[in-house]
């Protein structure tokens, strides 16, 4: 199997290109915007990702036989096919020749702006609609969750242990990639890990100990086998008895000269057992053995293990931020900006609706953001077709909700970077792990 | 890319292997038994699935070369290797020899009982555990979405519209599977309808109307290019006005002897919008066109309208069905119940926990079920071992505290069938789709 197919589409999208295509207007040119109305979990700014595997996905767009083959046989109504063969014929020799500009992974981005942009025939900007926002609607929510998480660790490692309950394998692994994009330390995900040199982690299970008559014999049996890489998960009986027998295998370990990384809570109190487990290392010197907590984890819990003074060094945190559980999706959108056909001029395009939210933005869209050295001063969602002219006034970003005009002392810089010139990439995917 | 890796995997279940083998364990036997411990949704009930893809992932127990030399590449906190050569190599030759058994997709279950029991060399059998989790915990979350969906809308058919904001491509694809299993009729999805033989649905959308200058231009083109498939988007601009147009075209689509299919409600007052829009379809002749309404539906967003009266007839649920919006994760878990090293007797295992919730079931588990006639009257989770003393009590489905003693009236079955024999595929999966 492909990881990313054209038929990975609505159906709505292959009746629109046909009917594009019966009218004659398969090749009128339309700008889309694919933009999110809200910031994810109630925050104040979200983290653009997945271009790398958009730009993936852009650069297979070619209809294989068997999919074609696959739309000769649908029908309608009247039983009578949807497609007609000529179509299909079409389809088979289309080549992509979009332009498409999209805002960095990892770029701090606000609602309404446009992480992508996409020019170019409106069949073929059609087709890649649902796609396209599949892969940007879940990665930007991740690398946006994973952000938040390291922000109430204080930027103590966070690991991210999600794929056992992740939504499918691609959702695992995407959220190991976006998770690591928006701060994260490392994956559990030992495929993420080879596919993307994401730093991976892990030592044992509850299972290891069950699988020995007695605790301190199963810990003894790990380090004796992996004598480099100690995290001893001390809660499949009693905790604080566990913690003893880590520490009476960690001075052994100390005998032959290697060290034990620390141990793992997993249930319980965490910050009262954390604590404990402290003392009862620090007082057998093993001050830089670090304690990893992990169940259930998010950036609420976090912060209150933190305010209640738990002595926890490194976060694993699982499902709560690979599903992103209290936000399980970004409302992205994909909207039709302008439209021109073959007299060339741009027709300005807006969606209208009872609810103001969803009216969309016409034109054809750029989005500049102003610092004042590293400071962020605002960004300008603004139509390329029209200049800048500095007696306009900018939305700030501080909350605040006065307005300011643009100071010829502050940089600029346009976020959407060319990264598909007709059809052809212009963008180097930057490497994100240890590579 | 191949859709399933042995890499999938958490890292601990590697090095916990290569502590198995390390210390001449590999092949002690174990029972291990996936399971969750509460319905999802605060529901009643579940619907198992995830086992077709299980069965893939099984199939494909190899790892391959690239995957080798990548975990041969893994260093502990000294700087060298996790791995010894000598294990690579163990890996490279390894066989898949388990026993798997398994609940069939599509059947209610419950918590506490095994949806699959693994039964092999307990190296192989801990390789496992993170894909299967991952599989099963996944589609039974979204199968169980989907039914309760399904009995909202009291059987009228619910459309899978979930491909743009599901979790990753393959989140969506897995959903569109388990919803279709769940009770779904059609999925927008084109690539799960060719590979799964699924309906597909769709007509057009905003963009299609906001392309023209005129809305009935927009519908007559569209009915001109695809008359077989006319379900008219009416809210682009005004919902009532949208309607008549939608009349207006449909009229002339009887004049050719076609059929318009209805008409689809995205945003507003769906109730309201749906009994003008019925009056008005129904004044104009069209009784038998359907109103599809969609925009952020699930069970109990269905149910309120119905409540108020709506007229619809179809219902495109998304976002909150592939997400499983309100609960995006079953916590289910691999527990190990038994295990037995060369001497041959079986040593059961339990896992204590604080939280008894946490506390796993020891021996080796099979579920009865226990009907009279049609009806469910219970389920038994037994130990193999053990025979069934019919003096034993059963716990009730019916939802009341009391216990009963089992019947000889009743018919049983055991619900954990033969799936892999040492390795061997030994179950055919029954086809879903429209095949």
């Amino acid at each position: 199997m492909k990881r990313f197919s054209l038929l990975q589409t609505d159906l709505y999208q292959l009746t629109m290109a046909y009917g594009y295509w019966k009218s004659k207007r398969s090749d009128w040119e339309a700008v889309f915007h694919l933009f999110f109305r809200s910031n994810p979990f109630g925050g104040q700014y979200s983290i653009a990702c997945g271009l790398a595997d958009a730009i993936e996905y852009l650069n297979g767009f070619q209809f294989e036989e068997n999919e074609l083959s696959y739309l000769s046989t649908l029908t309608g109504n009247d039983g009578e096919v949807l497609f007609e063969e000529a179509f299909i014929d079409y389809l088979r020799n289309l080549k992509f020749e979009c332009d498409v500009d999209a805002i960095e992974e990892g770029t701090v981005v606000f609602p309404h702006e446009p992480l992508m942009r996409i020019k170019g025939p409106i069949l073929q900007c059609q087709i890649l609609e649902t796609a396209l926002l599949n892969i940007i609607n879940f990665q930007t929510l991740i690398a946006t969750k994973a952000s938040r998480v390291v922000q109430a660790t204080q930027g103590e490692p966070v690991l991210e242990f999600g794929l056992r309950r992740a939504q499918a394998m691609d959702g695992a692994l995407s959220a190991s990639r976006a998770a690591y994009i928006g701060g994260c330390s490392a994956t559990s995900n030992v495929y993420a890990g080879m596919k993307y040199g994401i730093p991976v982690k892990g030592t044992h299970a509850h299972s290891w100990i069950m699988s020995f008559d007695d605790e301190e014999e199963a810990f003894q049996a790990y380090a004796d086998a992996m004598p480099n890489n100690c995290v001893f998960l001390v809660d499949t009986y009693n905790t604080v008895e566990g913690v003893k027998k880590a520490i009476s295998v960690g001075c052994k370990l100390g005998e032959q000269g290697k060290q034990m990384v620390g141990i793992r809570l997993d249930s319980g109190d965490l910050a009262e057992l954390s604590i404990q487990a402290r003392k009862l290392l620090d007082d057998a010197g093993f001050s830089d053995a670090v304690i990893v907590a992990s169940n259930d984890l998010e950036e609420e819990a976090i912060a209150a293990l933190k305010a209640k003074g738990a002595k926890i060094g490194v976060w694993g945190v699982g499902t709560k931020l690979v599903t992103a559980y209290d936000q399980p999706a970004l409302g992205g959108v994909y909207k039709l900006g302008a439209i021109r056909g073959t007299d060339g001029a741009w027709q300005y395009r807006i969606k209208l609706s009872e609810q103001v939210i969803k009216v969309s933005n016409p034109g054809i869209q750029q989005v500049r953001r102003f610092k004042q050295g590293e400071h962020l001063v605002g960004d300008m969602i603004y139509n390329v077709e029209h200049s800048i002219d500095e007696s306009l006034e900018i939305r700030p970003l501080d909350g605040n909700s006065g307005s300011m005009q643009i100071s010829p002392d502050w940089d600029s810089q346009d976020l959407l970077k060319p990264i598909f010139e007709k059809g052809k990439q212009v963008y180097k995917i930057p490497a994100i792990g240890v590579v």
